[in-house]
């Protein structure tokens, strides 16, 4: 029997497993209602610690199209999480005896990953906090291959609030694994965050360029363009001039909403948003551009544009339901779309010892401190950049020590490279690191 | 195949289908367990704005009767909605790929019409504001029907607050086009207002008369009591004296209760209410009536005639089990009731230009505006009074425009019922009028 | 056809009864996906006045796993309610014509007793307020008898706060109804109420005594622990020293969390809590112990015991799914396991006249008086002590009335005796009697 496979992060799926689920998710929507014998007497539960009701319904559709049943905790962060039952036990139980399958929505970035630890059951992430949504991003990929037959080499606008959309995140990493080109066109101030553009660079070789997007419009009257694409760069320089790259015709305008849920003081006051409308797709580089939107929009996309045919908002999200059945069964087992393993991502390692070094303060792994290990997760390979596992985010830390030698190092000495992942501790001062009996080394450490 | 039928008001059903639908709902009645084949594989959302748990629970056991899945947003005000997501956005998404029908239940008056307009699956009106709530009055006219064998000439008593019951306004409409006969016992101060009255007189030529009470007892000892009924004049000649009609053998009490929750002041303090109970109940007239009440009831039916067999308020709760399966079945054409055509309502218009004249403030066209397109509907002949297509309510306003002949008249102008009905546009003042650019039209304008 | 049964206590059930369904639930868990026949078409009701998820998921993934339907308020308090509707009401309609079988969870004592009395199919209590949970107890006592094949004669720790939980407190009375011995280790100042002990006295001849705890170890380092045990006299003599029973091999713990949402003030700072851990569980009595817990814990069980093998309370958690399968599908007729006789529990009765005697706050018939005749229960024979048949609280009074002879005595007089017990009427005060017409009987009256 296989091993239990989990949805996390998008980068739990590869490129092959992903145009197997296009191709099912494909053929569920011909006829959505003759599927219902696939998953019969099998159990789907939503635990939604914050209520999400459209990524909840589209779920729960698809499973009962599979014939399956479903229960739903539509709203846990008011029930027996009042208790004070940590998420670790919850999934313990419903993973386990009541559902074959868990959808978990949270507002702990990690949360997800935790759950991974404590189900018995696959677990799919529906959203943790401001860190992965990764059915979304498969939403939005299966909606783009639907129209255009590929992902690989389109050129896809992305606009609006770059910095806090985590969808617009993920979706640019995944866009970069398929070989897709990103134009960004942000809403001034909300400017793509250097850290995902320096993923792109290491994970992908994206190589971002200043654009001239005089042919985008109105659209980009006010950013600054910057194209993201994983050409080399003598194929760039045929057709580059001295002000950068010039954008010609898109094939998908990927528009998001200021996320002012995901940060208290609101980005910029209604009116200065950018908006897509019909004067903005009039630009000569929009003319098949189809337009895409994770919903909920607001004033962000005008309803003049609603009844374009380039306008697949509501098409996208329509096709989340075929596209979740074609999930479900696959992580049920009724269909075959998984591969045995997983694809091997970044390694992960528990931390031995010391305090947690994860400082985000919505991290699942400080909410929820009985019953998670801190793990450590290194990415790139050059600079020294251990992340937490869970949320993602680079941890803060002034030291590192081997819990073999017992030395300790500044972060940034040479030394640290030769301590082997799974030895390395993280402390914010020298005092953490000796009060734990670590002493500081002078020399590099021989690996240990 | 047919055009999507929708079902916001009793109105959107002819006699005919709602006969139907009876006859399949008794058939239903009989073992309900056994039709779980009829909607295998279909699927229903509850999308409820406000929560109603009969209303949902009735129409979601029907629907696992008919062998369907259910999807449920019970409490819609604090989810998708906290994102700003638009109801038309919802509907166009859950009314789509998520639900072969949906069930709406929503605080603004007009809501159910508005989604018919961006769904793509029938919507089934579980009540909108104080406007229509068509289930509830199937029930009721179901219920009687099974009880009487017939609606037609039936006597039935309408009690307590007739003024804010949008129950009984809907019931009285419906007992009329069935041409049966109405009593009206208001709770002082609470009594049918005068647009009903008006309406029932144009539309079904009933004509209201005061009505000598004595038989009617307890029930009637404070109540200036009224007489509503499709008879001819020289009918009614035959068997009224100079006090007005006399209340004889009542087929029917309905009781209900002070809509407390529609209006912020709570209309009388709860023991001066009506209350009807075994003393009144031992009128003579009401030897054989059956005792009704759209539930939940709270004071005005009192416990102690629960266990009499006239009190059938339980029983038609339950009734609304079957007619809800013989209603889904038949509105995702799985069993043959309605016909193809959509029964004749009034003609609806959409207003070519100006603001929005309807002064409702939660009325959907003026809580959503962004989506909704006002329209109108011409009610009666004689006196020119268009209506809120959304909410039902009287237009307000002191001036019309033609938009072809750039006149614009007095309300009360002759001139006006020459314009044809497509073509009006609707002033506050004649300021608005000439800021669009139309004039004062001295003479009645030829027909545009 | 068989009279309607319903589980409102774990009284309901006799003990072959149990044992049935012990052996069903053991079938239905070697491959709870198989049985999606038994009841398909039937619809059960989850009635959720407060919201508990993991119960309410339990039954649910249970009626789901059988192939029925569900129904879910998952939260009453804030929908129909707050229109005044009364519990009886709901359930009329509900567990009328909605559903098949209602699972009721309410915050008033007797709520579960009260909806019997107005349903017309099967009710199961889902908890009410700090009165019954009967589907725990037949998960705890199901888990038991999983794991040692029987519970006659077990000895089982009871740890905690066994003052506040109704948990604790019926899984005591079932395990004496079984056969079991329970040793008792609270929290000080938690110790087991005096009347739970003199029913266990009274009704299953149990008899506590001091014990010596010295191999409980640390767990019971700060309490005084009392042995219960159904066994003669003359056996016990056989191994007690004037220290009391020794405490040896144990076969079970069962540690409780504070209730502090049944009791306003924080019974303990947490820190000062007993904690089941490493520890207390290397003590030489508790080699062999399984670890047992109704969920959710906070710190009372440490997660340093999660993996031990001995810790079962998340198995016991999941075997809550096939055990309610078979209870549902038992009380809607699916499987035989329930005589058609419910086990003559103690005898109830109106009480004829006179206001409602039990003063409990949250006893439903206090909180929903409307509906409620209040009904009384003996309990034990010797002392005249009648019990609330909702609440089970002993009633207070000072005067019992005969409605017979009109004559009314103080409550310890020996003429109470000899009134039918339901004859019997309860005063508060002489005046009441006297108020209501009452004589004071200067003897014992003669049987009535």
């Amino acid at each position: 029997m296989s091993p239990i496979r989990h949805l996390v992060s998008i980068d739990d799926l590869s490129i092959a497993e992903m145009r197997r689920l296009f191709e099912r998710a494909r053929e569920f929507s011909v006829e959505p209602q003759s599927w219902s014998h696939l998953c019969r007497g099998r159990i789907s539960a939503s635990l939604f610690y914050e209520s999400s009701t459209r990524t909840r319904l589209s779920f729960e559709s698809a499973m009962l199209r599979l014939g399956g049943g479903v229960i739903t905790a539509a709203d846990m962060g008011n029930s027996s999480a009042s208790k004070g039952e940590s998420l670790a036990d919850t999934v313990r139980v419903v993973g386990g005896a009541y559902a074959d399958l868990v959808v978990l929505r949270h507002s702990s970035e990690g949360a997800a990953r935790l759950a991974t630890e404590y189900s018995s059951v696959p677990v799919i992430n529906g959203g943790d906090g401001s860190h992965e949504h990764p059915t979304q991003t498969l939403c939005d990929l299966y909606s783009l291959w639907v129209e255009r037959g590929r992902i690989e080499g389109l050129d896809v606008v992305l606009a609006g609030d770059l910095r806090y959309s985590r969808t617009i995140h993920s979706f640019a990493y995944a866009l970069a694994r398929f070989g897709a080109n990103v134009v960004c066109v942000p809403q001034p101030g909300f400017e793509m965050p250097e850290y995902v553009v320096r993923r792109l660079r290491e994970e992908f070789a994206i190589e971002p360029m200043r654009a001239n997007a005089s042919r985008l419009g109105e659209l980009a009257s006010t950013s600054d363009v910057v194209y993201l694409t994983p050409q080399k760069p003598h194929q760039l320089s045929l057709f580059t001039d001295a002000k950068g790259w010039k954008v010609g015709r898109v094939d998908a305008v990927y528009m998001t909403r200021p996320q002012t849920e995901r940060h208290p003081t609101d980005p910029s006051d209604p009116t200065s948003y950018m908006q897509l409308g019909k004067r903005a797709m009039s630009a000569d580089s929009l003319r098949d551009a189809v337009v895409m939107h994770p919903l909920p929009r607001r004033d962000e996309i005008s309803a003049d544009i609603d009844a374009d045919p380039r306008s697949i908002y509501f098409k996208q999200a329509a096709r989340g339901v075929p596209l979740r059945m074609a999930l479900l069964a696959a992580m049920l087992g009724e269909i075959e779309v998984l591969d045995p393993e997983q694809p091997r991502g970044a390694e992960v390692h528990p931390i031995p010892e010391g305090d947690n070094p994860c400082e985000a303060p919505s991290c699942i792994s400080r909410t929820e401190e009985r019953h998670v290990t801190p793990r450590v997760r290194f990415q790139g390979r050059a600079p020294h950049r251990p992340a937490c596992a869970f949320c993602s985010n680079d941890l803060t830390f002034a030291f590192v020590g081997c819990t073999t030698t017992r030395h300790y190092h500044a972060a940034d000495s040479p030394a640290v490279r030769q301590i082997r992942p799974d030895h390395q501790v993280f402390f914010p001062d020298a005092a953490a690191a000796e009060a734990l009996g670590f002493v500081r080394g002078a020399q590099p450490s021989p690996i240990a």
